[in-house]
């Protein structure tokens, strides 16, 4: 299981409209092939900062599967033009589970 | 409930060491005031890049009680030799809790 952590960059004033967008995309993720969770998560420091945690079972299901999907296209329709700058993204993975 | 996020980049080669000083500060986490979990993760991109997620009651339990503690002494003492550079630390919160 892999993690995709996507830093995002909303502009000032649109962001509860791109929550609303995130919401309305959940479903595109709960059918996307290996994916298992997607929560959204808000600077306190900085609140047009966002980092979108995605639970995929590998990466090609991310950036094969989902990124060449029809799906993928309607994400960005629903939330793309809410971005001030390119995600930033990359994959993590478990290195301690702690508690 | 808010989540410290904390960027950290290690020094090439020292990437176990590093993750044994982290498992070895568990306890000091479990035991300070306000701390719900604490996770370490790994970037697949760039190995020597990590995430520590550590799940606090408010921003001061991480940033008054925690840090003005022994233990934090102690986590420096743990894992502090390895960071390459300084960490950049962020609180964030759950803005869509999705699935």
């Amino acid at each position: 299981m892999i993690f995709e952590m996507a830093q995002l960059e909303i502009y000032s004033g649109m962001e509860s409209a791109f929550e609303n967008g995130v919401t309305l995309a959940v479903p595109l993720f709960q059918r996307a092939r290996g994916c298992h969770g997607l929560q959204l998560l808000r600077s306190v420091e900085q609140p047009s900062r966002y980092t979108l945690m995605v639970t995929w079972a590998t990466v090609d299901d991310h950036m094969v599967y989902f990124r060449e999907s029809e799906d993928f296209q309607e994400w960005r329709r629903l939330v793309g033009e809410f971005f001030a700058s390119s995600p930033q993204v990359a994959h993590v993975q478990m290195a301690v589970a702690g508690f």
